[in-house]
């Protein structure tokens, strides 16, 4: 664990999740420092004193002194940061980012960043279904799972120095997953679900049944509010592998609907005793 | 209100529906008994004091002295139940129920009844992944949504009667709704977001995956936990509205995959924008 040599953390986007971190390091002790274009989100999270430091703009000496660095910004953004602003860090500087996609930010972001430095890839399951620095709350990591994301570039050391950032943010299960395996992943438990709940939501207008709902629905569509700039972005990234398992989804549907049509009882308990049983296996302990 | 001449409850089906009547009604102070077949649930609710008294047959007292009866019985067992012991029922005996689908049942419910004693339909929109009088607990009624459906049979008094006693058990929101119109409701929100969770579980083998996920998943597939035989009888009871909601569902998750693979991020974005604006409406406040 070298954290107690990394004292100061750089964050580099102040939204739901770059605040949470903020949160969180800051109440371990961690003297942290944010950097957001937003004014108003830097003037918040001042206010609220859930920073230590924080400029609407790139303040290069905030960038020199860090000894660890967190992105939370759009991937799109990610890369053109590093190859703007990356003559100041501090040689060893580590960085670690919060992105929802992998194999189209890793790569770029390791080929392009100074031999001297090392850009260790996670991706925290955590998140809320509203978004901003007003917003954040360290509990967001607390019992979550923590995926850490190395390549071939990556140290040992980085990794671990990684696994304890989830550690000690409360994160429960800290995983490892290669660039191609999380985006698979991804795809299927986190934006697959967010498509359907969107559609469900749009598929034809059931405002009127507000009324007569039950949980199921409600919880069916809980992700249903969604930021359209961010999640649209992440679909796009990761396209290939969310059509695979949008097919494979809706061909399962499709499937099924085949069995209520032919009033195949059997084959539908059996695919809903299967589910009970795999569910079973998501409970939280 | 005349709840105060309908001391004697009658139970029938003493699962976790039933189990929770029984036990909102005990706490309200009325002498609830019940009836279920399974030796178990009776001596486990006459155990745990959540009865007054309870019988693994029809005692026929127990039918003969019911002020009101409330059935929890599957639908396919209920008509049957109906026939074969109504010749019991107190003349003006009042009798609702909870069953899940309605126009297959509440017409024929009514048809074999005598003309002396009534029936008007419920649906407690509340519940629970679990099943079992073990398993139930009053509390699913507070807040939710209670849907009173009568046809034309049902007299004011009747009605007025089924809604207050939604309302006494906790119940939020007191609905109105005709038995096709409840119908087509619970396809939507009800069943199809069953299918949706059961067939995001059977698609893949994705049991390797509870090391990752984070709560969008475990949201959507809550509910893929299912009581295998009671809900496939709805959904073929239910069928033709179910079909045509899973229909409509499909199609636009095929038109959202296909903006997707059109790289249409506008298109996208709208869908999201009027999800995340639908689903607002459905916060509880």
């Amino acid at each position: 664990m070298d954290w107690i040599s990394r004292n100061n953390i750089l964050i580099v986007g102040l939204g739901l999740m770059g605040g949470s971190y903020a949160r969180g390091l800051k109440r371990l002790g961690f003297h942290v420092t944010a950097i957001d274009k937003d004014p108003e989100s830097v003037s918040w999270a001042l206010e609220h004193g859930i920073v230590d430091l924080a400029y609407d703009h790139v303040e290069e000496e905030a960038v020199r002194t860090a000894d660890a660095a967190i992105f939370a910004l759009y991937p799109g953004v990610f890369l053109q940061w590093i190859r703007d602003w990356q003559h100041l860090f501090k040689p060893g500087l580590r960085i670690t980012d919060v992105t929802g996609v992998k194999s189209c930010v890793v790569y770029d972001i390791q080929a392009a960043l100074r031999d001297d430095v090392e850009f260790i890839a996670a991706h925290p399951m955590a998140g809320r279904e509203v978004s901003g620095v007003q917003n954040s709350d360290e509990r967001i990591f607390r019992d979550a799972n923590y995926i850490v994301v190395p390549t071939e570039k990556n140290t040992p050391e980085a990794i671990a120095w990684c696994e304890s950032l989830g550690r000690i943010l409360g994160c429960r299960h800290i995983a490892r997953l290669s660039p191609e395996e999380h985006d698979e992943m991804i795809g299927f438990v986190s934006q697959l679900t967010h498509c359907i709940a969107v559609s469900l939501m749009t598929c034809s207008d059931n405002t009127h049944l507000v009324d007569y709902t039950g949980d199921s629905f409600r919880d069916l569509t809980r992700i249903a509010r969604i930021n359209d700039a961010m999640w649209s972005e992440l679909f796009l990234m990761n396209k290939e592998p969310l059509l695979k398992q949008m097919d494979v989804f809706i061909r399962e549907l499709e499937n099924f609907r085949a069995m209520l049509a032919a009033e195949d009882r059997e084959g539908m308990r059996e695919k809903m005793r299967l589910s009970t049983q795999r569910r079973a296996l998501f409970e939280r302990k």
